[in-house]
């Protein structure tokens, strides 16, 4: 995107259009906004790839190992060490070569196993020799009877593609990959019911389900790479939430396999049936921990037909809560994004990209609405229709409406360029966390405020910090607080931590919405969850795995 | 409802036009639709209420003891014989004289307590002596930590709106009624998250959400008594669960106490939280057997001010299957019902009423569409035009559209008055079940076969079984099977059962799709869950209530 993209100006156009007429029809006014609104387009999953790719930063130079970044994370002596033996079972197991990448007996295996060992960020790497790739549920169940018999830890892995550690191992973990069980099994039109492997690739589901009119209920910037099983494991939120709704209401069954090879066949392709308690929420969301999930049946919405995108303007956090209260009202079945902006956000990728905003003026506050309908008409009429009335109400300022798919992705790319405009300025320190919606972005200005008031804060090369910017997935909840450095300073870190964690536990927040737990967020659980919660959980863990195999060092 | 209803019979005339004139464009079809179509009303839980009644039959006379019905259940003689002791304990404790209902200490309580002894239906009766109504969370707590020490038995109470007896004690287990919890404590007008007590009746909580233009995300028959409590210990599914999804997805965080006295305290209020197991799913539809639910937290949907009913006939369930998915495709997101009925149901209620189907002919089976939206002109385009398609297309045969808000009733009550129509011509087999959606249907006409080879089935009083009926939620695959008799025959449930239950495991279909366990289906679960699945769920079960002190006797 170079120079000022071409969006046209509706809503400009509509307040000049006021001024020169007195009294413009609601209907007049309609019809201009309709006749300006292209047929919306639908997919813009090429700009939100974009966010994640591996920046230069990260992916030059081999990673750090976590037991070196983590020293007080010792190996449980309670593991068996890998023999030959060990390795010849899996080989005899699984059969063929390809399935097992063994450095146990094969030295020069260690560069085909590297990428196991760390994760796309190259942030976390562990000391993996050997990785199995299962190719149906019986040998998962076999891999991990034996595991469990012979104490050898292991770590599920599905497309790697996690933000926390989650999917790599810390010490000498057995790394099961799932990447051959990648098959969709069943698809009932009717019902929307999909059953897929574990290891299949969002993205492929998602295009399968497109070739039936369907759509995947989850689309995350991942989608190229992630495992469905790593999906329901980690509990994604991402991009289709809000509309949606999560994975706990979605996922319709799963059969996972337990630390004793034990397979739960709960591969269930009903909406309803209680008959008991609801096993499978506690897969979700268990980043592996009480077992490995081998399939999973998920219940999908209709493809909508219509897809519109508007960006506007606000002056402040009051008038954004306004906006999204009058687009959840107005615009109430067809909303399928509300997402957030501060100025602080927008300066960094128009410095970065070069480009000029889509909006004449700046604000302290950009929205972007996605809406997704089954008549695109109907929607354009509605969103119109929203958007006058949210200008006249004095709650926007300005706005502009994407014409077709490439305005839409234009649009799209102010939101998802925050993070690459952030990783070309330098070191950022990320948290993704949910606040209860009134407080938002609160935390945001509390953090810039302590920051300028520790003198780290400034415009100039003489302070650490160059700026505290917030966005996010305002629909959820779901804040992305981004502390952009100019270079490493501990005094940073020391006035951020534990500051922030404890600003959202006091609002009982959550100080990990969407990325779970892994190994980096593993000791601030407390933060989110009390004491009594933390203590149930652990009995669920030894209930389910008593020998502690299952992805071991994380979680809790 | 008196005489043939006075419905506008849209699609009819537009047949007619269609035969008159040779090429009537789309949109004169289209406007002549939405002349017809009247601004749709709201509520139709009227019609819903009546079918919650209790009927003559079992309303009449003192109920039977589950003690004695179920003779294979006998007490669990580690539980204590309640003691003066104890009740003055209880007395101390909650202060009030109207929280404490004694039936030990004073024989004259008994008629007090009845009410809290048997289920609505007078199916099932226990032998309770002691009704406790905690009014804080403090309190259950301290119940359950003195009933636990003392191995006291108890039964968590809602509403006591049930259907598998989970809510009344089998013996001498002390009612712990949540009536007095029943405050709103907090909505968000943003975000349109409600907290609330147990004991909120669930009407009370949809009219405050009603006031401030939300809608609580579950609708059912018995809204006017059940608490929100009981309806997520009972993961309750209900009329809007096509629309608006499950309690999994739509409960944000729970307080409970357990057996223990312990409260988990797990209030959420945030739509994404991945910090953890998601301890609360285990409490949605545990019925009270792992802790007693105090407080909800809930994520509501804003209230959708325009509302449409269709109802018309189909030739075969090929044709209600093509018709279902023509409507998730074009109605999408607006469609908030689609609901099954086969002519054996409808002819009973002709039967019963005396009422006039709101078609002219008669067809093997009928649906009724409900759409809520936000813009009422653009709902009735698209139901206007998908009714146009699904005709042309030769789907549906004929078809009728509500006009206002009594139509919108009198087409419900086609649907809801099945139940009522059934309970009036005698005894009635009832299964509520769960199965994959192409099968949905093959349940009855398997199950009418089998009972016609065996001689049981026909029109004269030589027969027992006067019909075999289906009708249902086709939306979330629900189908309720009716066999209707006219007299107690031990041959009919000989050739129903287990049979209705084998064919339903055979397709991995569900035995309890919404009424959940209880009493009734506890020892059916084995056609639902397979014993590794029952296995662990004894595990929790242990785990979260060791002494077994909570709802005994029922669910596992």
């Amino acid at each position: 995107m170079s120079g000022r993209p071409q969006l046209a100006p509706v809503l400009r156009r509509l307040r000049l259009a006021r001024t020169a007429r007195a009294t413009p029809t609601s209907l007049s006014r309609q019809a201009a906004l309709q006749q300006s609104l292209a047929r919306p387009a639908r997919c813009f999953s090429n700009s939100r790839s974009q966010c994640f790719q591996k920046t230069p930063a990260v992916a030059a130079g081999q990673a750090k190992f976590t037991s070196e970044t983590y020293p007080d994370i010792k190996r449980d002596a309670r593991f068996a060490q890998l023999t030959e033996d060990h390795v010849a079972y899996f080989r005899g197991l699984l059969g063929s070569e390809s399935a097992v990448l063994d450095g146990v007996t094969n030295s020069n295996a260690a560069d085909d196993i590297e990428p196991f060992n760390t994760d796309w960020m190259r942030k976390y790497r562990g000391h993996c020799q050997l990785v199995l790739k299962p190719g149906s549920t019986d040998e998962v169940s076999k891999i991990l009877k034996y595991c469990n018999d012979n104490m050898l830890a292991v770590v599920p892995q599905g497309g790697n593609t996690g933000l926390v550690g989650g999917s790599v191992p810390v010490f000498d973990e057995i790394v099961i990959n799932m990447s051959r069980m990648n098959q969709i099994l069943e698809f009932d039109e009717v019902s929307g019911t999909l059953v897929a492997e574990a290891g299949c690739i969002l993205e492929v589901a998602d295009q399968f389900l497109a070739s039936k009119g369907y759509i995947f209920p989850l689309d995350l910037g991942a989608k190229g790479s992630c495992h469905i099983g790593g999906n329901v494991s980690t509990n994604a939120g991402g991009l289709r939430l809000l509309r949606y709704g999560s994975l706990h209401g979605t996922v319709l069954g799963i059969e996972a396999v337990l630390a004793d090879g034990t397979v739960v066949d709960d591969l269930c392709k009903l909406r309803k049936n209680n008959t008991g308690y609801d096993l499978k929420q506690l897969f979700i969301g268990a980043e592996g921990t009480i077992g490995i999930i081998t399939k999973v049946s998920i219940q999908c919405p209709q493809r909508s037909p219509a897809q519109n995108v508007a960006f506007f303007g606000l002056e402040s956090f009051d008038q954004v809560q306004l906006a999204f209260r009058e687009a959840k009202g107005q615009l109430s079945e067809i909303l399928s994004a509300f997402e957030l902006m501060d100025e602080g956000s927008q300066a960094l990728v128009r410095q970065v990209t070069g480009n000029k905003s889509p909006l004449e003026g700046q604000y302290p506050f950009y929205c972007l609405i996605e809406t997704s309908g089954s008549n695109a008409d109907h929607d354009s009429e509605k969103l119109g229709a929203f958007l006058e009335d949210v200008m006249e109400k004095g709650i926007v300022v300005d706005g502009t409406l994407a014409q077709d798919e490439t305005q839409i992705k234009s649009l799209w790319a102010w939101r998802e360029g925050i993070t690459e405009a952030l990783s070309h300025l330098g070191g950022t320190y990320k948290y993704d966390v949910s606040i209860p919606l009134k407080e938002l972005y609160q935390l945001v200005e509390d953090t810039r405020a302590r920051v300028d008031a520790a003198g780290l804060l400034g415009d100039t090369d003489d302070f650490p910090v160059r700026a505290v910017v917030g966005y996010g997935h305002m629909g959820d909840a779901n804040l992305h607080l981004n502390v952009s450095t100019r270079r490493m300073d501990p005094r940073v870190e020391k006035v951020l931590e534990p500051f922030i964690y404890e600003w959202i536990a006091e609002r009982q927040g959550s100080i990990s919405a969407e990325h779970g737990l892994g190994v980096m967020k593993k000791k601030f659980i407390g933060y989110s969850r009390n004491p009594t919660m933390v203590g149930l959980m652990k009995n669920i863990k030894t209930t389910f795995d008593p020998n502690g195999i299952l992805n071991p060092y994380k979680y809790l």
